[in-house]
């Protein structure tokens, strides 16, 4: 059985996540498994670095699995992108040792979350961004941002009920960038968080509680009590999954 | 009656064009005035700059039309943006003269050809790119483009059958770049066309023709020939809409 080391970029839109959970959703992990069976004619199982939820976008998600097969590489790619649908593509796959797992060997991540900050459409991009119409305050976000860069307990970040586990993460950075698209919307805000792991909804509940800063609903040096408290109502909303993609897996 | 000069936006993937045909088919112009007229209770006339053929996009299409109504500019682009489907958007909208009429008063037009030239897909811009995999020449390309340049009789490059209307156009510039777009996709060459005018597919065809230069199916030299001959067999293949969008109208 060899191992290959996979590349994936999906728009998340008509998905119900990465992660499969049985034969009838329509999941990303079941599309691909589904297809490497049926050019194999085993049962291939797919690990993927992590999870994304329903509706999330992927730019480089990485991923492995085990096939016993006479085709090259680049012939499981070109047979891959031949069948999938267009909303996913395999961008990279190659034979790594036997060692590598997507999930456990993963170093960090990161992802970013698109806000248009304007009611001005944005049509070409509309399914990767979040509408907010009200100004936001960057620099008030960027200052909530830095409380939460470093190594805390997410608690409060995470809509995780499982309580044994540990929810400590370390957030390399939070940039928060205000980038002119094009002569016409000069207001997308681009959220980039860096870490070494991230918890379920954590990054989207982040860019929600950040928001409500940039709304001036709260005050960014409440991050700090926010942390603290470990309270999950404490923070802000879930933002809308359509504004997140996960950028780059690092090992 | 006030006259109102619009900027649009539309992904044409899925409409039959700009120009209304019937009552029956899906069109960019069909689906603004049904709701214009639906918001007014009156019979409004859209009047584009240009038609663009199905299955082609614009980032900034400019439109026309006389309306009698108590609203603000501001509050005719809310209710459109409100009702249009996701695939259109009105970017700007604000009340002219009398006399601006948006196809007569154009001076110039942007068109842009966008090809991704590998057969690593790019799922996030799918709808907007035409994939060719065969390595592309872009210097003699290039040098191709710059025979087009100029005022030229270009009744070899549009597939309009009616014979007695000037198919002699004026074209400012054409830029072929190769521009990196990210990392794994650093393959991505756009065609920028410019001019006083095009004719019926003649972005299409002059971007099919250049295409066949960058796989060494025709010298460069060829298209003094072509455009001297004046038939349409002549010159290379229709690329397909996808590829094309309306960039700028200039008055």
């Amino acid at each position: 059985m060899k191992n290959y080391r996979i590349v994936l970029q999906y728009e998340g839109t008509r998905y119900q996540g990465w992660q499969r959970q049985g034969s009838t959703e329509n999941t990303i992990q079941g599309r691909l498994e589904g297809l490497l069976g049926k050019m194999t004619g085993q049962k291939v199982e797919i690990i993927g670095s992590g999870r994304t939820d329903a509706g999330v976008h992927a730019a480089c998600q990485v991923a492995n699995f085990h096939l016993d097969t006479e085709k090259t590489p680049e012939q499981i790619m070109d047979y891959m992108n031949a069948y999938l649908p267009e909303d996913i593509g395999v961008i990279e796959i190659k034979e790594v040792g036997e060692r590598f797992h997507s999930r456990l060997n993963v170093k960090g991540k990161t992802y970013r979350y698109r806000v248009l900050n304007t009611k001005i459409p944005h049509v070409f991009d509309r399914r990767y961004v979040h509408v907010v119409e009200e100004p936001l305050d960057v620099a008030a976000m960027q200052k909530a941002a830095s409380y939460l860069e470093g190594t805390h307990d997410f608690k409060a970040f995470t809509s995780s009920k499982r309580g044994k586990k540990s929810t400590v993460r370390t957030i390399e950075s939070i940039r928060i960038d205000q980038v002119s698209a094009s002569f016409v919307w000069d207001r997308e805000i681009r959220f980039t968080f860096s870490g070494n792991g991230f918890l379920y909804h954590m990054v989207r509940i982040m860019a929600g509680t950040l928001l409500e800063v940039g709304m001036h609903k709260r005050k960014p040096e409440e991050m700090a009590d926010i942390l603290a408290g470990g309270l999950r109502e404490k923070a802000g909303e879930l933002a809308p999954a359509r504004g997140l993609t996960l950028m780059e897996v690092r090992y």
